[in-house]
């Protein structure tokens, strides 16, 4: 499974980016064949140095005349796809396969997992080795349709099942995912072994990764995924498996990442014997539903339940909640605070591992950070910590410092 | 202000319940002539042994006759503090003053704060000395009226009030408050200096104090309460002063006391992508409250949700309400634990403090207890962790050592 050509150089123009162009051009009855001439000297270049026997020319003139005709973004934007493909098909010796025959959407273009796989299983069993293209696949009137999120990283797992691998190797430019934001944290180190759950919790937090949505065809089976890098193939990447083999991966100490962002606010409610008045929670729930308002968490207190939401939805809004709270909760406090950075500390080895969270709020008080909430459900694979957003480098640094050495 | 003599010794009966059993002959018209005989030679024993000038036998007389004539069981129950007043202010040369006369409820028995202070302080205003019995007052048509709870220490509060005492001490048998509960952690220090708020966290979570009820007359208006030991009166005992004076007492890094409460349950909702599901903590508290269960924390983590609810509300519904959970918010998971205590570490010199987390997480640790969930709300005076019941005495005895020495 192969995607486009991506940038050589930071100056360099991405094969995908100049294809949609030529899209626009077209659709616009403009001539685009000083663009397409960049695309193809490209390809051609490609082929010449490599001594292939690809039918270069005749792909190229293929999918000119076709954007010339009307054809869709989605066809425009697979073409990259489709000749790397072939290209690398020839280079390996292997055989090529369109995606476009055995990878279904249906007319609205919603994917078909179950069609899909029977058709790529029954197509790649005619091959010892085969190059498949990623990120697209075709509708039933024979249109191309191309994923919208991750594209060729699910087309990897679509093929990793449908032939039972034993394991997906999803090979990237990056070695890995990393313990922490490179942005924050210097050097952080890679992660070795991630389960899904985990994987799904760093992204909440903000942790750039190979998206959770873009494995689901070999994450139900339990097929293993393995990230590696394409420029440091020696590294061992991160290898992310499924929820049920936590148990069976002793990690007891450890923790899996750091992530966090900033952008939320607390509103916090003081109430005298709030806990026995039954109701009081649902009525307040009710006026942030009412707003729009979905909160991120509910850490409490006795007498005082804060709601921590994202900041950004309640621009414009503070003032109307805070009088429709008033009036429905009749608190004795009310008070809204800004700018708090939420850091999530994440691991299986942190279940039922006595000290995780003291190692946790040690660090954060050496590095003098004021801990602002606190909030750990039973059978967490994380604790969380809000913080004001100052503080924020500084404490998830402090955290990963604690726990990596 | 008095109450009723309490027992000289564990077989010792209280005045008060002797006085109940009196009633209690009247009211089915049976002699009650022995149980009063004790009465009588207890007050005749005082009175003769102190050589005080009070007409006792006058006095029990008049009881004992209106008893027979079907008085109330507030009537009854009120006689042990006013018959003690008029012996402790014998006995100190001071005016004996009856609560009757002042301490003002309604015809259904509400007490009338306002009435009452200046009917006090009018009263009261006549003698630089004097006792007034505590406990009681009296309805318009002049029928007698407990306090429902703790009523001695709400009238010591009332002359405080109305006097505009600058400090109202409350004497008993205890040398104020202790900082752990002395059937959990070995010879507790006393606390020094709370407020009303800390007063109110650590009686929710169980520990035995001046009911915060007790001293609604003075807390109000600011008038610090001193409780004291009349078996220790060298003690400086407790000082409860004002939430607005918190900023002023310096306590950073030091805590007021821990208490906590076992019988608790966690029910844990598992849901991918919960976060962003507007509605999904207000149709869940829904339920609770269609069920009459209200809730005492609510912390969370990503995807998960946990309901910590007293278990002794969830008697008989647990299968009912995890049903009706499962239909309103369709969780992909949900789980009840039962048996979890409760601890909270309450202090003002936790606000603003960093480190305060990390000692008693640290202190947990140490002591090998598991922490099933934490809960700290921004502004907070408390941390709040739940614990299994197995842990509970030797993760509250691990706390009060980190912070105690």
């Amino acid at each position: 499974m192969t995607s486009a050509p991506g940038k050589r150089s930071p100056s360099d123009q991405k094969i995908t980016d100049l294809l949609y162009l030529c899209h626009e051009h077209a659709k616009r009855g403009v001539g685009f064949d000083e663009v397409f001439a960049l695309i193809s000297s490209r390809y051609e270049q490609i082929v010449s140095e490599l001594s292939l026997s690809v039918p270069i020319k005749a792909l190229l003139d293929e999918i000119r005349t076709r954007i010339q005709g009307g054809e869709s973004a989605d066809y425009c934007a697979s073409r990259g796809e489709f000749l790397h493909g072939h290209i690398l098909a020839a280079w390996l010796g292997y055989e090529f396969v369109d995606p476009a025959d055995m990878v279904r959407f249906d007319q609205r273009g919603v994917f078909l997992p179950e069609e899909t796989n029977s058709k790529v299983a029954e197509r790649l069993a005619k091959y010892e080795r085969s190059v498949v293209s990623g990120f697209y696949g075709s509708k039933p009137d024979g249109s191309i349709k191309t994923f919208s999120r991750g594209g060729s990283d699910i087309t990897g797992a679509i093929v990793a099942r449908a032939v039972g691998a034993h394991i997906y190797e999803n090979w990237s430019d990056v070695s890995g995912m990393l313990m922490a934001d490179p942005r924050v944290v210097k050097n952080p180190k890679p992660i070795a072994m991630i389960t899904y759950r985990e994987l799904r919790e760093l992204a909440y937090m903000g942790a750039t990764v190979l998206h959770d949505e873009a494995i689901f065809p070999v994450r139900e089976i339990g097929i293993p995924v393995n990230i590696r890098n394409t420029n440091e193939p020696a590294a061992p990447g991160t290898l992310i498996v499924r929820d049920a083999d936590r148990e069976r991966i002793p990690q007891a100490g450890h923790i899996t990442g750091v992530a966090g962002r900033k952008g939320f606010s607390i509103i916090a409610i003081e109430k005298t014997l709030m806990n026995s008045e039954l109701g009081f929670g649902r009525r307040l729930l009710t006026v942030l539903e009412s707003n729009g308002v979905s909160f991120e968490h509910l850490p409490s207190g006795i007498d005082t339940l804060c709601v921590v939401v994202n900041s950004a939805v309640l621009e414009g809004k503070v003032d109307k909640l805070v009088n429709e709270i008033k009036l429905e909760c009749r608190p004795d406090q009310i008070d809204v605070e800004h700018g708090i950075a939420l850091i999530a500390t994440v691991g299986r080895g942190m279940m039922h591992t006595p000290g995780m969270a003291a190692k946790v709020m040690t660090a954060l008080s050496n590095a003098k950070v004021n801990i602002r909430m606190i909030d750990q459900g039973s059978g967490e694979l994380n604790i969380i910590v809000g913080v004001r957003e100052p503080d924020f480098e500084r404490a998830v640094n402090a955290i990963y410092s604690a726990f990596v050495s």
